[in-house]
C-alpha cells in the first residue's frame, strides 16, 4: 500500500499553469482536473465523471461549470452535478470530489484529505518571498520518476552532491566535512560549516569579500514535502546569528514534492536570494543551472528506483551519511502510519 | 473471464482485405491467418503451428495449403496436417482449428463457436445492400481501443452525439428529445421523432423538401454484434409507414464490432443510403466524413477503457440515458452466459 | 523458476566490448559491470551497490576501482568496498559479488555459480582457433528474444534450414536427407551425410573439386551453452576420417549462448575454416551472410517465445525432427535441475 500522508498541504501547480483551459495532473494516484473560474479563483475536481468515468479533463468549461465531453454533465466548483441533459432529478451519485485549494507563493496547494482539516495557516511558510531586497527564481517543475521518499532523502543527503553534481554544484573538499543532524517535530536538518576558508570564486564574485569566510548550508526538511536547502556565505569571525548571516550571501533554495504515483513524484522548485536581485542575466542562468542540477538528481532517482523495484528492498547496507535522510524517511513513513491508523 | 458470445457470425474482414497474401487478425484473443484458395475461397486458421507455435502467418501458402515457415509442416483447408518433412506417419496432435466463414456483403463472417452449429442463414441482413437506387460506403475499418460492450452501449446512446461529436454529426437541437426504448428478442432500439421542423440545411440540399419535415433517428442493436442506425427525413405531416419512409431520405449507418480482445475491438462500418446514389464526390466525403466522427468515438473508448481498468468498475451514476445502452449490455452478457453454462 | 546452469563457462563479452570503461551486461537476470584493471585484467562485479542500489556502471572507474556515482563508496576488483567517504569503518555488508573470469579465444568467459567450483579446464575447447591455416570470422553479437533453451533446441535442429533460412544458407534439397542423432556425456550431436553428390557451386569454386564429393554437416551441442556445427565437403569415396575431413573444405560454426533473462538470449558467434584462410573480402561476405542467417533465426525465435508466453506450453505436438532438439533441453535441464537440489 502506498506510503502518503493526506492530511498535508502539496504545491499541485504553479499559479502560471491553471487557467481557463482544463489542467490536468495525477497527484498520490488521484487524477485531478484543474481550472479558475470567472474571477480567477482555482478549483480541482476529480477527474472523472462519475457516469461513464471519462475525464472530465477531456471536456469543457461552461461558465464555472465543468461540461463532460461525453454525456453533457456539468459539475460544478463543490463538484456538485448541476445538469444532465435530458433529465430532471439529479441522482446522489453524480457528483466528485472537490479539492480544497489555496493559492499563495505563486503556487497552488492543494488538500489530498478530510476537507475538514484543511487549515490553510498549515501551509508551509516561505522565507523572504517577495520581500524587498530578495530575488525569486522560480516556476522550476520536474517530473521525477522515483518514489518521493528516496528524493526526499536525497534532498537531506549533503554527501552525494561531489559524485552525482560534478558538472554543476559538486565539490570535491567538502565531501570529507563532517554533517550535524538535528531533528524536531515535523522537521530533520542536516547541517555542515566550513570556517575561516577562502571564498570560492563564484561567491567572490557575487559577496566582495576582504578576506575569509564562513559558509554553511543547512538541509532541512519539513515532513511530509518541503526541502529547503540554506547555504551562507559571510565574513569568518563572526557570530552565526540570523542577522549577521542576512547580510552575507545567503540563498533558500526550495523542492516541494508532491507524489504523482508510488514511482513518480511531481518536482516544484524555486531559489531565493538576497544579492544581484536585479541581475537579469543571472536570474536566467541560475534557471538553467537549477534545472540541470536536479536533471542529474532524477537520473539517480529513475534508476534507483529501478533497482528498488526490481530486487524489492530500499537498500542492502547502512552508512553514517543515512543519518538525516534516514530520519526523513521514518518521519514521514510515521505520520502516513500515524494517519492511516 | 472474458464475455463473448461465440456461437454467432462476426464479420472478421471485408472482402478486399483477404488474398493470396497470409492475412492474421485476433479475434476474441485467438490468433487468426486467413486466406483465400486458388478457387477464392476464403479460409481461416488458427495463427500458430502446432509443433513449435510459429504463427502460420509468418509461412507461405503452397497450392492452398499454409506451410510453416519454421520446419515446412502443411496444413489444408480443414486445418489438418498433409505433410511433415522426413517423417511418414503424422502425429493426431498435428492439426489446427478451420474456422467456419462465409462471404456475403462485401465482408468475410466467421464463427467461432462450435462448427455445428454454424448456420449460414443467421448471418446478420443487411438492408437494401446491392438493391438499386441504393448506395454503399464501404469497407471502413478502425480498431478501438475498447472493451466491445462499451462500444455496443456507445452505438445505442444517441445522448452522445450532442458532446462527442460536436465537429461533425453533433446537434446541440436534439440533445433534450426525449429517447423511446424498445426491446425484442436479441434486440434492442432507442428511436427519436421530431416532427414538423424545418429540415436542416443538409437535408434540403439532398432532399428538395418544400416545407417541414419529420426526422427520426432509430439506433438498433443487434446481439451480439451488430448495430445498424436508421435516420430517416421525409415531409412532415405524413404516415411513418416503411414505403412512405423510403420516399424520404433514408440512411442505414452499419457498424459490425468484432472483439479483438477484452480491451480492443474490430470496428468495421458501412453506410447505405437512397439519394444521390452516383454521386462520387459525397460517396469521397461521406467516407471522410464518417471514418472522422468513429475516431471521435475511438478517442472516448479508449478513454473509458482506461479508466475502468484503473478503477475497475464500469460506472459511477446511472442515468435516464442509460435505458436502452444497459440492456444492450445485459443482452449481451446473457447470452454470453446462457452459452458458457 | 529460471532453468539456468549456474556452474559453468558462459561468454560474457568479446574481450573488444571490455576496456576502461564502465560496460553493463545483465547474465541470467544479474545485473553485472565489466571493465579491465589498469594491466589489462578484465574483472566483473555486480552492477548494484548495495548502498543505495545505484548500478555500479553509472560510476567511474578510480584507478582499478569502482566508484559509486551516487556517494561515491569504492569497491576494488574482490568486489569488497575500500572506501566510504566521511567515515572510517567500513560495514561488512558494504560488498558486492566479483565472478570469475577467464579470457581466452578472444572472448571473456564468465562464472556465474559457487567461485570455489571455477576451474578454467572446463572452459569449451574451441577447436583450431588460432591454428595456422584456419581462419576466424569472430565477434559476432546478436540478442535474440528468446529463452535459450528454444535457441539451443533450434542450434541441433537441421529441419529448419530449409524454410528459415531459404534466403541464405536453406537447400530445399537435404530437407528429407534422414537425421542421425547421438549422446554421450553433456553433449548431443545430431548429424547427416551426402554421400557422392555433385558439389554445390559454392564449394566447387572454394575446394576445385574434380568430381563429386561427399558432404556432411554436424550440429553439435555441448551442454549448457556451446554450439558447434561442422560442415564437411569432400572427394568421394574416402573414408571419414578427421584426417581426410580436414583435407576437404571444412568450417566450425560456433555460438556462445548466455542467457539475459528467462526470455532473452546473448548469441555470441564465430567461424573457423580451412580455405581462402586470406580473403579478406570474403572474411567481410561470411560475416555479413552469417550475421544476416542468425537475424533470420532471431525472428523465428521472438516469435515463438512470444506464444510460449501466451500459451503456456511449449509445443503441441511431437515429431521425429524433435528428436536431438529434446535431448539438448532434457540435458540442459536435467543439469540445472542436479545444481539447484
Amino acid at each position: 500500500m502506498a506510503v502518503y500522508v493526506k492530511n498535508a498541504w502539496y504545491v499541485a501547480a504553479w499559479s502560471s499553469e491553471v487557467g481557463r483551459d482544463l489542467f490536468k495532473r495525477r497527484i498520490m494516484d488521484e487524477p485531478i482536473v484543474f481550472f479558475r473560474k470567472n474571477d480567477g479563483t482555482p478549483v480541482a475536481l476529480t477527474d472523472r465523471c462519475p457516469h461513464k468515468l471519462l475525464p472530465l479533463s477531456m471536456g469543457h468549461l461552461v461558465g464555472d461549470n465543468v461540461q463532460c465531453g461525453y454525456h453533457g454533465l456539468e459539475f460544478d466548483c463543490s463538484g456538485a452535478c448541476t445538469h444532465v441533459p435530458g433529465q430532471e432529478k439529479i441522482p446522489a451519485t453524480a457528483k466528485v470530489h472537490s479539492y480544497p485549494l489555496v493559492e499563495r507563493y505563486d503556487a497552488i496547494w492543494i488538500w489530498m484529505g478530510d476537507p475538514a482539516k484543511a487549515d490553510p495557516d498549515q501551509i508551509h511558510k516561505v522565507l523572504k518571498f517577495g520581500e524587498p531586497g530578495w530575488a525569486v527564481v522560480g516556476g522550476g517543475y520536474q517530473n521525477h520518476k522515483g518514489n518521493y521518499l528516496n528524493i526526499a532523502e536525497n534532498l537531506t543527503d549533503p554527501a552525494h552532491t561531489t559524485y552525482v553534481h560534478l558538472r554543476t554544484i559538486g565539490n570535491p573538499a567538502t565531501s570529507e566535512v563532517p554533517v550535524k543532524v538535528d531533528q524536531g517535530p515535523g522537521y530533520v536538518v542536516a547541517s555542515r560549516w566550513s570556517n575561516n576558508v577562502p571564498p570560492p570564486p563564484i561567491d567572490k564574485k557575487n559577496g566582495n569579500f576582504a578576506g575569509n569566510v564562513d559558509r554553511c548550508q543547512y538541509y532541512n526538511f519539513f515532513a511530509p514535502c518541503v526541502s529547503r536547502v540554506d547555504v551562507v556565505t559571510m565574513d569568518a569571525g563572526q557570530e552565526h546569528t540570523e542577522e549577521l548571516m542576512n547580510k552575507g550571501l545567503r540563498v533558500y533554495s526550495y523542492k516541494f514534492l508532491t507524489p504523482e504515483t508510488e514511482t513518480a513524484t511531481h518536482f516544484f522548485w524555486m531559489q531565493i536570494r538576497n544579492f544581484r536581485v536585479d541581475d537579469v542575466k543571472l536570474q536566467e542562468d541560475l534557471f538553467a543551472g537549477l534545472n540541470q542540477t536536479y536533471a542529474e538528481d532524477n537520473v539517480i532517482v529513475t534508476a534507483v528506483q529501478r533497482e528498488q523495484d526490481a530486487t524489492g528492498v530500499l537498500q542492502q547496507t547502512w552508512l553514517a551519511i543515512d543519518a538525516a535522510p534516514s530520519r526523513v524517511r521514518k518521519m514521514i513513513v510515521d505520520m502516513a502510519t500515524a494517519e492511516q491508523a
